[in-house]
């Protein structure tokens, strides 16, 4: 784990790194020695790890949880070089898109494409993260929406260190398999009028978790306006089962 | 509005009270003087206005929150007597419960038998309730799960006091009419496996709502069998709309 950069601002203090190729970034409280409990932050398709709203949502766990968060660039995004299987499979979707199709199979085919890499990469990042004497091998959340769920629903699957996870804005297409394997606490976003991924899919995809512990949260609007009272819940969720 | 009784136990006073023919029930911080947010609480099928969840609800309410709450007798429920019509239509809808039937279309047309005299008595008691110096005229929010749902919809379409509303556990039977007049935010609870409402009317009642900010939790589980932690949650939602 090679650290690149650290800066500070407003009580947090943030870290570019890169693990082999995979650029990352963890947030702390500033000033911070002791060690946290972890949340890793899946971000969406076609953004990266310091998208804006991934910024603001991590600065809010770290400044009012007290949490240590950790984003990577997921395979094919960000920094990283992009392959041309994943040019054409993005190109399509982009054009299934435009053209108002259903793109639910080529989200998951999408997904599916990057998780065998994304997912031993979250894996080597919890450990050299939890090594570090500000985080420490406490308790670890996942947060994902979107391609963040589809392939933070792989990863919360095989890696018994995750202890709670928020996901959502994905439908259960490619899915069903790793989801039935789910069974740690979930709170589960959906957009009530998402217009990438139907409604019927998205209630599936959550019907499909194996967690006896689980809650759905709706909300009325599009794929991308999850109401900002959704993070304050989703602290307090993770408070709840990390604390 | 005559007041029956007055007793105080762990900082919450309660008062059962008379308005006309329907029995009621106000609680309050113990010593309480000044004006406060109002919530009105509706009991479930068969229960009554102090059945112990309703109870033990409210004195959250009450000591998290510093709310009023009222509860009254829904007719043909509690301390009323109940009209011949009332036993027929309860006998029929015991006994598709008991023989395992979808009684929908039956829950249905007993809210609606009920609605015609529950809406008008909610609307005086609220009026009553209102003139008490340590409730006053301010913010009113209504909580109905079930029963309480099929007669809240009713009533917080028809009343413009009402500014937030906790509803669930119902299907859109008969409802859809009602919902369509709803527009203050609402929380509506559904349980994943209730065994007494199929999840596509839970999830048809929530989608007739017309209030623009609405939020659905859907949680593991039968009919009563709302976790916990919704109570906490739904306390934040009142705080945010009506503080």
């Amino acid at each position: 784990m090679r650290f690149i950069s650290q800066t500070s601002l407003d009580g947090v203090t943030q870290r570019l790194f890169t693990l082999g190729e995979v650029p990352g970034v963890l947030w702390t409280p500033e000033g911070a020695h002791e060690p946290r409990p972890l949340i890793l932050m899946g971000h969406g398709g076609g953004q990266h790890k310091t998208a804006p709203g991934v910024v603001a949502r991590a600065r809010r766990f770290v400044t009012e949880g007290g949490f240590a968060v950790v984003a990577l660039d997921a395979p094919d995004h960000g920094d990283r070089p992009k392959t041309e299987e994943f040019a054409r499979i993005a190109a399509d979707l982009r054009g299934g898109m435009a053209a108002g199709e259903d793109v639910t199979a080529r989200l998951g085919a999408m997904h599916a494409h990057l998780s065998g890499r994304a997912v031993p990469e979250w894996r080597a990042v919890l450990t050299a993260v939890q090594e570090l004497d500000d985080v420490g091998a406490g308790p670890v959340g996942y947060w994902g929406m979107s391609m963040g769920c589809g392939l933070g629903i792989p990863f919360v699957a095989a890696e018994p260190r995750v202890r709670a996870a928020v996901l959502g804005l994905l439908g259960a297409h490619g899915l069903t398999g790793s989801a039935a394997l789910v069974t740690v606490p979930v709170r589960f976003l959906l957009q009530w009028d998402d217009d990438l991924v139907p409604r019927a899919e998205g209630l599936a995809l959550f019907d499909a978790l194996a967690s006896a512990d689980k809650t759905l949260h709706a909300n009325p609007g599009g794929h991308g306006e999850i109401p900002e009272s959704e993070t304050g819940s989703a602290l307090r969720f993770f408070a709840r089962h990390l604390g």
